[in-house]
C-alpha cells in the first residue's frame, strides 16, 4: 500500500513517518497487515532528513522486515487540487492528514486559516474520492472544537461550539470528512487530540504553544512565559502517545468505530500550576523558577474556551492509551534529548 | 438601508420580498426602524413579477408610507465572488440568505450541493465582510443539521449530527456564519426552520417535498404520494409563520440573541397519519383518500433522521410564534388560493 502524510515536515508528521518506517506495515481495508510500499511525505515546508526521496529498510526487527519502503518527499500547497490528485491514487489506502494552520495563527490570519484548514482539507478529501481507493483517512482534530459553557467533563454528547476560527475550521473539516465517509468516498477517522506536551523545538503560533515551552525552555536553562492563569486547566497528551494514537486510529476496523467517526483521545487534566509543580518534582525548584507568569488576555481567552477534561471511556474501550502522569511525560522528554 | 435576499425567486424569497415591500422598513444596526431604500432580489432563476427592476410604494398603510423602494433584480451564480461583492456595499445592512440546493438534490448531486450550499454561503459572507457594514445576516438552516440517536425532544444542547450532505452543508454554513459573527464581520442570525407546509406550487427536490404535496395535490383534485410511513413524525411550520420569523429574526437585537446565534424555530409535531387526519377534518374523506401511501426508502431514511420535535422555549422567549394547529394551517392555505 501507499501511505500519504500531510504536514509531514511538522513535529508529529516527522515522528509519524519514522514510526511507520519502523513498523513497515499497516492494516489494509480488508483488515490484514499489508507492507507499506511507498510513504509520501507532503508539506508546504521542505522535508527533514528522512523525507528526502530515498529508499529505507523498514523495521529494525529482521523477522518483520519486508521490502524497502520508497520515501517520496513533495513540497507544495495542499489547496492545489491537481497536486493533491497527483499524490493519491488507487494504491493510496492510508492517509494521515496532519497539516493545519495552528490556532493562534488562524485567529490572527483569518483568510489563511480558512483556506488551508478548510479548502486544503477539502482538496485532499476530493483527491481521495477521485482515486476511488476508499482510503482510511486519519484526521487530527482538536479540543478547540468545543467551547462556551462546558460541562466539567466533556462527553461525546457535548455539542461542538468552537470559539476560535481554528476550532470552527476543525469542526467543519470533521463534518466534511464525516459526509465523505458516509458517502463511502473515504473511511474516515477523526482523532480529537488534547494539547500535545512536551513538544521539542521552538515555540509556534499555536495558542497552546506555552504548554510545551513552559517545560522545555526551563529544562534548557531558559526563561519561558506562561500566558494563562495558574489555575487554567489543560488537557494534555504526550508526543509518544499521540503517535501511538495516530497509528492505532488507522488500524481500527470501521465496525469498531461505528457511525460516530470522531474520537476524543485520552489525556491528562492539569492546571498550569500543576504542570509547574511536576517540573519542580522532576527537575527541581531552580528550573521551575524559570517560568514567568505573564497573563496574555488573547491567549487566555482561546485556551480557557477549551475543555479541561473529557470522558475517555469510548477511547479507552477502543484501545487508545493515556499517559500515566505528567512527571513521566517530562522524564520521557528529558530522556529523548 | 439596502436589503439583499438570496434565493429571491424561491417560494419563501418571493413571499419575503412582498412582506418587506409591504412593511417598508427594518431595524438598523442602531436598533431603530429605518426605511428600506433598495431591495435587491438575487437568484439563479429569473425573478417573478415583483422582482423585475422597478420602484414600488411601500406599505398599504398611508401613515407608514415612506419613499418608494427601488427593486433591483439580479440573476446569477451565488458562488461568483465578484458578483456578490457588486451586490453588497456599505448601505447593505440587511441580508436574508435563503438560497440553497434542497436536501434531496444535494444528496443526489454531491458536487452541486457542496458548491452552492457551502461555497455560495462563503462568497456571500465574504462580500459582507468586505463591505464593512456589519450587516444583519439572517440565514435559514434546517432540522437536517440534527440526526443519529436523537432525544424525544431536541434542545439547544443536542449536538449537531447531520446524516445527509444537505444537513452537513447547513451545519458547516452555521459554523462559518458564527465565526464571521464572532469576528464582527456580520451580525449573524441562524434560524433553523422546521419543514415548511403547506407550500404552494409544484413538488421540488427536497426530501420533505411530500409534506406539502400530500395536502396540496389532494386539495387540487390530484393524487399525491406519501413516501414515508404513516407513523413518521415531522416538525412543521406554515409559510405565514416562516416569513414572520425571518423578519422577526432580523429585528431582534444582538444582545437578545446572545452568543449562540442559532435559534430552533417553533413548530408543530405531527405524524404523516395525523397530517392526513387534519386534511380529512378540513376537506373531507374523499380528498384525503387521494393520498397514496407508497414508502420510498431513500426519502424515509433522510426524513426519519430529522428531529420530530424540539424544545421551543428559547424561540418563544425571543418572540417567535408557532402555528396553533395543522387544521388552521390547511385552512390558511385554502384561503390563499
Amino acid at each position: 500500500m501507499n501511505v500519504l502524510i500531510t504536514g509531514a515536515a511538522g513535529f508529529l508528521g516527522q515522528r509519524l513517518a519514522r514510526a511507520l518506517v519502523e513498523r513497515g506495515h499497516l492494516q489494509s481495508s480488508a483488515g490484514i497487515a499489508e507492507p507499506i510500499e511507498e510513504l509520501c511525505l507532503f508539506d508546504v515546508n521542505p522535508p527533514a532528513a528522512l523525507a528526502r526521496d530515498s529508499v529505507v529498510d523498514s523495521s529494525s526487527d529482521p523477522h518483520r522486515r519486508s521490502a524497502p519502503i520508497r520515501i517520496r518527499a513533495v513540497t507544495g500547497d495542499i489547496r492545489d487540487s491537481a497536486l493533491m490528485r497527483s499524490l493519491i491514487d488507487e494504491r493510496t489506502t492510508a492517509v494521515f492528514h496532519l497539516s493545519a494552520i495552528v490556532s493562534g495563527t488562524a485567529e490572527a490570519d483569518f483568510d489563511l486559516g480558512w483556506s488551508i484548514n478548510l479548502d486544503g482539507s477539502r482538496a485532499l478529501l476530493e483527491a481521495c474520492r477521485q482515486a476511488r481507493a476508499r482510503a482510511r483517512v486519519v484526521f487530527t482534530s482538536s479540543v478547540a472544537v468545543y467551547g462556551g459553557a462546558l460541562p466539567v467533563l466533556v462527553t461525546d454528547q457535548t455539542p461542538l461550539n468552537p470559539q476560535s476560527s481554528y476550532g470552527a475550521q476543525k469542526a467543519m473539516a470533521e463534518l466534511l470528512l464525516t459526509d465523505y465517509n458516509r458517502k463511502g468516498f473515504v473511511d474516515g477517522r477523526i482523532l480529537r487530540l488534547p494539547t500535545i506536551s512536551v513538544r521539542p523545538g521552538r515555540p509556534n503560533g499555536a495558542a497552546s504553544s506555552f504548554a510545551s515551552g513552559m517545560i522545555r525552555e526551563p529544562l534548557a536553562g531558559e526563561a519561558a512565559q506562561c500566558p494563562v492563569a495558574a489555575q487554567t486547566r489543560l488537557w494534555l497528551l504526550s508526543p509518544v502517545r499521540a503517535i501511538e494514537a495516530l497509528v492505532h486510529g488507522h488500524e481500527l476496523s470501521p465496525a469498531a468505530i461505528g457511525i460516530a467517526r470522531a474520537i476524543n483521545l485520552p489525556g491528562l487534566s492539569l492546571t498550569a500550576a500543576e504542570m509547574a509543580q511536576a517540573l519542580t518534582r522532576v527537575a527541581g525548584t531552580e528550573v521551575a523558577a524559570r517560568i514567568e507568569w505573564q497573563p496574555d488576555e488573547r491567549v487566555e481567552r482561546i485556551v480557557a474556551s477549551w475543555p479541561a477534561a473529557w470522558d475517555m471511556s469510548r477511547a479507552l474501550g477502543l484501545g487508545f492509551r493515556p499517559d500515566a502522569d505528567f512527571d513521566s511525560v517530562i522524564r520521557a522528554y528529558q530522556s529523548e534529548r
